[in-house]
């Protein structure tokens, strides 16, 4: 089978690797769609991220979805031919933070495509995958593969809502309009916002953005200071999103954002630089959001029930022996938003 | 009357205002303490703080308790000699921040010895202040006016504590063993905390720290890594108040801190430089808390019942016609904590 | 001009009024819909509910909407012929629950149409009225008073919903399909509820539930055990909203709840029986709701943009003069869920 | 060894029993000190309480504390002779509510000396007890058993209190001064209330109240009126504790609590009366509180340290021998708050 292996920067191929068969309480899905991710994009341009380099050959992929293709011994409640979501993310359970509630903190968590331990921990990009059945979401009626692979960024999103309490009649900024910054618009219409205002650096994005359910959008290339006026009397948003990593963004948000406002922080960046008397003066509170846990299960649900649309993001669909070009295709902002591989 | 007033950065003078005599809804009050503030300091020192600079002279002075000497028409519920505190801080009641439940961000406050607005609200620094009998508040009986002076600093760090959640349990670390990093201690060891573990530059008021309910403080003069090991299995700590406005303090602070801790940022300093990944990645809340506003009542009520006594902290006691020696001993951080002025 | 005044039970007449001149910061509307109201209702049928009893006679009303038709002294930002929602709810903004941050518990609010106090605080039911211009929110480009007049009960449920925690993801339970159990389905939906599950004694309102946004739907008399399966494993739903103030149903809700859940209690009953063990056993939070303050702004806009859409619970829109024949209509729950009178 | 069993209401015997030897994961402990709980009584006096019945045999007794006397196969981190306090409490960390985040309402719950399963779940009164190394928590430098005998009614309210949201400033109101209620009071204190204020039928209880650090307390058979004058301007307490079950102490609370309070029911009834109308119009939350989980080991902490001393409620210690006589004492409400075995 098939497999997409990153083993430096820029050294991303086709391997083929053999088919395992699943263990006891293992399937083995036939892989259908993966979706490319900013974190991988990261293995491919930079060998990483941060902390996180790649020390060893990984399979790539986390945002995958496919049919089930063999059962081990003692799994119960799959048939053969069943379209599921395979969730990246499985906590150990017995670790302080799982057993503090705290399972997206798992000490020792086993999330696929990821090199934050070593051995690394192999992604998804692969004809076929053999994983823990407990994690094959299966799909509803009539739900493709092609849109399930949605379920992961969807999730991060989800989670992020929870981050900011509840959405209901608030009025929302979301700085970035990347991947995840538009599926946190899609995911604060689906909450009830009263009124979501979208920035970005380009205004190719946020044509994207009006399409997620944005009411109102700014280029700040066109104009630096258009989230100025948001400070009046200070500040209109009760919560923003700040899908960027950029501390220029973070500082306008917090210029924008109303006093005792949320500011969920879901890019990554390095370090950045803080206007600490404007968040004290302010009482703004600063949440990060990491991943997610309970909300993989529900976001195969709400893209089923077409509660949220993700299709204006998908800009190519490409088969999984073109990856190279798949990768530099996804890494070119000003021509993609989300790119998927083909099995 | 005898005021104390700033001209410019080491400039105060004391100096000789005409009484006056209290309005309608308003009252007399003749003050007998007056505690030197860290904002007093900024004044002393630099002319103000960050955006916000000496414009104009300014009485200075806002931790303030006396006896009431004259009542205005209209004015009930207190009598000639009542001990009182007075509250410095006034909001409008009508504008945005007010009507949406934020009274400590009130579009139109009139804040005790605060040059934000021009003209400057005059301080309470001065032999005698009328002032509106709202900001009165009674002392129970036996509470003396030097105590009543620790009133709202104690607000300070009791709407901090508000911003942390439920402390009761909870492990807690301070960062900044000054006047408010020493409330914030007694404030945790009075809701009930776990556990308290205090850091600072120096040793000594460290000192104070443990007198005023540390269980263990780190000087990082000594050791500057201290608070590493605390990161171990990503973190220890549930909430940290964060009272030095340090960069470096806030980086050690999420270091320190488990999964989704809570930072009460009280310290306020100008930008600073923020590790955005680790925050991400362990979803910290840093939270930025401002003044207070219901809790100035509850601060004189826990102060009288002996919940808190903040004896510790006072260095020294000075007459009002000392003034200029009392802001250079407050501003000496290696000999005093809070110095107040007797009138 | 014509108000409609309710004298006794059942004794409900049409009667010529003088108009009045708009005050200082006052303006006079001539209101074109108004709903009827459950609480309306009960002064036509019983002459009030509990201790809250008609003393003297009172113009109805309280979900109206019509133009500004007069302007008095000091009042801006109202053009003469602006379309306007009333809201009914007008607190103090100077009592001791106010000042908490707790408008909707004034201690001196007066709400259009009700008895509570004496004399009665007149309602909305007339042709013209002069109420403060601060009551009066214009109409977004487009929107009728038809729909206007929905804002103040979607405003009730829009309180509801923040009573209960986010909704997104959420399961959720509505018993009782009169008109605000209809309302809350639909706020739920538009918060990104995961599942609403509906129940009524009769099946009639549950085809309007259906229409409203409930995926399933149980009638009690056909099925007097239809929530028990719920209850397995210790319950289903994460929220309920129990609309029909019936102990017997707040029992099922206790039921079918999830551990930790919160039942949201809108319906006004009298003293129900609660099973205490249960409610402890499980940690299930009730929560009263009541009323609603800066919900009434969003409702608004909610309804302007299409957010919402309460026309599946129009029963019927009748002439002011046949107020008599629309209340009947109105108390008839197996024909009619919302009437409104056309003035 | 002997062991107090349970076998019908009023038929309590101290039988002997074989001593068994610890398995893997196992250690045998020597209890030395057991507490009497409410629940033990209801099974003396009545043979369980609601739908729980005993069904065949039991030993009793879930507040106990002794010394490791053998460890089984892998157990380490714990000594021969550790005294340690035993946690009944042992949540499967599989089931649906433990995955979901809420281990107190496991679906497959080991809770010592609970009749809640069939076969029962045995307690602990007993000379020797072999357990799960997990339950048991070692104890402190110098800490007793028989203080350590606290610890499972101490995790109960620490609970509670987390239930209440922050307690710090808060005006508390305990109903029913047992020892459940009285240990509230003492968590009340420990956590910062600004005001406790205990209420009970009986006055006897009251003075054990003031010990554990009411400020006023009303005996509602010297005034049945006693906590009306509370619910003047909509009412005055922020936080209820409701510790008898009864419908009347709940009532009443409803009226003294204010607006948006927060009553967290601690007392175990029946069926009882609830005024809807009260909870709907003053949005009270009504919260049920369930054993414990994290808190256990907090306890241990807090009463080591001697952050709260429930010595006051210790009426007597009796020999493991005269179990019926220390019982019969323990259900006399008139004479005893805390009764102890010693083994």
């Amino acid at each position: 089978m098939k497999s997409i292996v990153i083993h430096a920067p820029k050294d991303l191929r086709v391997e083929d690797h053999p088919e395992a068969s699943p263990g006891p309480g293992q399937i083995r899905i036939r892989i259908k769609a993966g979706g490319i991710c900013g974190s991988d994009l990261h293995y491919y341009l930079h060998g990483g991220f941060g902390a996180v380099r790649l020390r060893e050959p990984m399979v790539l992929g986390h945002e995958i979805a496919g049919l089930v293709d063999a059962l081990g011994e003692g799994v119960s409640g799959l048939a053969l031919g069943q379209p599921v979501a395979v969730n990246p993310s499985l906590p150990c359970g017995a670790c302080r933070q799982c057993l503090a509630g705290r399972p997206n903190h798992c000490l020792d968590m086993r999330f696929y495509g990821s090199a934050m331990r070593l051995p690394h921990v192999q992604g998804g990009f692969s004809e076929s995958l053999v994983c823990e059945a407990a994690r094959a979401v299966p799909l509803p009626e009539g739900m493709t593969p092609e849109l399930a692979a949605f379920a992961e960024p969807l999730s991060v999103c989800l989670h992020a809502a929870r981050q900011a309490g509840p959405l209901l009649g608030a009025r929302v900024l979301v700085t970035g309009a990347g991947p995840i910054g538009n599926l946190a618009i899609a995911v604060a219409r689906h909450a009830g916002a009263r009124e979501i205002v979208v920035s970005d650096l380009h205004s190719t994005p946020l044509l994207t953005a009006r399409r997620m359910g944005a009411d109102r959008t700014h280029s700040l290339t066109e104009d630096a200071d258009a989230l100025l006026p948001y400070g009046l009397d200070k500040g209109h948003f009760d919560v923003v999103f700040e899908a960027s990593g950029s501390g220029a963004a973070l500082g306008a948000a917090i210029h924008a954002a109303r006093p005792q406002a949320t500011i969920v922080q879901l890019g990554l960046g390095g370090d950045v630089s803080l206007p600490l008397s404007s968040l004290v003066a302010k009482e703004i509170t600063l949440r990060g959001t990491f991943r997610f846990h309970a909300e993989f299960a529900l976001a195969v649900e709400v893209l089923a029930r077409g509660g949220i649309d993700p299709t204006p993001l998908l800009t190519a669909t490409m088969p999984a022996a073109e990856a190279v070009a798949a990768f530099e295709l996804a890494a070119d902002r000003g021509r993609a938003m989300k790119v998927q591989l083909a099995f």
